[in-house]
């Protein structure tokens, strides 16, 4: 996630109680998990196997439990819980707070749209133009939907990443500091689930159709045009091209390319990159003839059984 | 969809700005795609390809982009985009309208009748005697509901059928005309997602009792004291016949017939119809029996490799 | 289910309008299904296959459709219907009723605890504290949720289970007399489903984590820590220990164990017990290592087949 303004070295490690090592005039512009940080992001390590990888990242200051030397330009703040001192930066920025009113007053909502009677829409929303929002729909805080959006009941946009560190005393959550953006002619059916960034967005693209019960996971990125079926469920950092076509209750498994113009058969299970422009089938997914023809062959064990027999 | 009164073609064509071609009195008094039109029914074809079937079809009045002589007995409206013509037929007699109110005035609710906090019901919905809607449903408008029906929490009936037409400028949505008709003694589950009809009604059999988060696409027949488990994803247009049992995350192709009696075992996937009174497995599923073997066979190609590898 | 405190014998028979048949002072303390009772129970038997093993229960009192001699120590209550009879008891404890308000006033809810708009809470809720509950959840009444719990919207705690009794006139419904009962830090994602125990208590551990679109079914027990992906789906009366991971879209069937420490991969289907710390794949699930082997094995026919030709 981007910060709002930069912030210096200093006033981060105020805010987390750590212990500023280097330059305190360093900028902090935003804050990332180790493998997506850019220059000006914040990271945080705590295990000493990926101290180097941290050190070596984009990211211009690290949160670490020991003190080092910073390498050149970069900063570290001395923490003796990083993971817990980057989940309070998130904190710090995210706009969710208690509500009374099922419409935020900070939610700006786009000249021609209807928000149908129960709809929930959280703190600095931003819905476009002509848009149609069943009833009973839930829109957490820092949503952002285009115009002509058609978002039906049930469907719950922006709930938190599903995403925990496994430590001594049970699973740590990972506050989800990203946002859900749904761009223009986007249709999503009823009871879906797409989660926010934990810190980067989930996005999805202009003219995409989700059928009912699909659910995308955090910092998800789907292309334009794309046709997914009900049921589909979509794990989180996942990059999904264009025209991709995924039909009723495929699973894609988390980090994963599908290439522009895939299509993905029925039930298929996702769980390597797929090439963009073929047909897939099967669970793990292999190309849909390939996988035709396995089947087949299959039919044909009691076949070689029998010939075997009478040899 | 069939009209509330009989209405001309000459009527009819004003609406879509199309020019009639044929005897201006002839009446129109429904609405329906090319596969399943009546006599009466308002049709409509875009591509020269299926110019003689719609022609040929029973609809008495077809909205065409090519001006030719209708057929004896009916009549033509000249559109240049009669797809974009017939939504806006289907929009005409939808009743769907942006509400301030949970319950909309127009809802008709049986003695009995229990609706409980934060359930939305849409224009023009009729539900039965003796009914529990538990608390944050979503019924649509149009909606009919019969006796003794339980519907949980969650669950939204009548959300518009996943139904798009690829243009070049990406997806275009067939706008939903249909219903949902539910009959007496059915219980639906919480959070599951019943569309409506594009033309036709999705229709539920009396004492059908479906478990949780279930998906039935729009135009779906489902017959009486069916049994589907929870997760099970049935697509458009099936005709699943009465006492038909799926059991948890079994999904249906669209288009097809599953025969009176029929057991779906949990996960299997179903592609083409399936014979009444047999019990199925597997994905693509097949006669459970069979498919028990083949998994068996399967565990025996070692034996097989290591037997050839002995001559 | 418990009794809020202990009924005779004759009390008891008049609720239901039976024939009490042995010592009218017997006390009932609770109501169970056959296989789960415990002494000073209440239970039900209405086939003559069924009636020894009822007697023979730890079961204190029997609803019968048979004039009998109670065996020692215990009571029989005639009754010419005894499912509708054991309903009827299981009715008359349920804290369900008709309700105007979003949040019943004989919930608790504990200090530090939030409540988003749109939320229902029913009868007698218990809610611990520091808990968010997002909005527009529905929790039904009798429920029991710990402290620091975090629930998503969307998601249903406590429907009816899916329980039915085939009779000749269709199927008639188990009403369900169970809780759910969520321990502490546990975060249940949006729009799950939870149902609540027919006679038992649906359970989920402490620390356990679910992700969206899961399924819970009735009187199903959950560990601590447990880990489950989206849209997994666990059938009823399903027993998973400690520490045990299943990815998406895994489904589990009813009267199950799985082991401590089990991982399951996605699209799994559990149908045995599975024994804890060892990894599982395939539908039906087996060993994960050996599932592999199978895969690959199949991808070999077409070789087998080749040979077998030159031979």
């Amino acid at each position: 996630m981007k910060f709002d303004k930069e912030y210096t070295l200093k006033e981060v490690a105020s805010w987390i109680g750590g212990e500023p090592i280097g330059d305190l005039s360093i900028p902090a512009r935003g804050i990332n998990e180790i493998h997506v940080v850019e220059p000006g992001d914040i990271t945080f390590v705590d295990h000493p196997k990926y101290y180097k990888k941290a050190l070596n990242s984009a990211a211009t200051t690290i949160i670490i439990n020991k003190k080092l030397t910073p390498p050149e330009g970069k900063a570290l703040i001395y923490h003796k819980d990083p993971f817990t001192a980057y989940n309070k930066i998130v904190k710090h920025f995210s706009n969710f707070s208690p509500s009374n009113d099922l419409i935020s007053d900070s939610a700006t909502i786009g000249e021609g749209t209807i928000i149908q009677p129960g709809t929930f829409i959280g703190e600095n929303v931003k819905i476009g133009k002509n848009c149609i929002i069943h009833a009973n729909a839930t829109i957490y805080h820092d949503i952002i939907i285009g115009d002509n959006v058609i978002i039906h009941s049930g469907t719950v946009i922006g709930a938190d990443a599903f995403y925990f560190q496994k430590r001594q005393d049970g699973y740590h959550k990972m506050i989800s500091g990203g946002r859900v953006i749904i761009g223009d002619n986007v249709e999503i059916g009823a009871n879906c689930t797409i989660d926010r960034g934990v810190s980067a967005d989930t996005i999805i693209g202009d003219g995409t159709k989700l059928d009912n019960l699909i659910q995308i996971g955090h910092d998800t990125v789907i292309g334009k045009n794309c046709l997914f079926a009900a049921q589909v469920g979509v794990a989180g950092a996942v990059r999904i091209e264009d025209d991709v076509i995924l039909w009723g209750q495929v699973g894609v498994q988390k980090d994963l390319t599908i290439g522009k113009g895939a299509v993905v058969l029925g039930q298929s299970g996702v769980g390597n990159d797929l090439e963009g422009g073929k047909t897939y089938f099967g669970s793990p997914a292999k190309e849909a003839r390939e996988k035709m023809k396995e089947l087949v062959y299959v039919t044909r064990i009691p076949e070689i059984l029998e010939k075997m027999k009478e040899k």
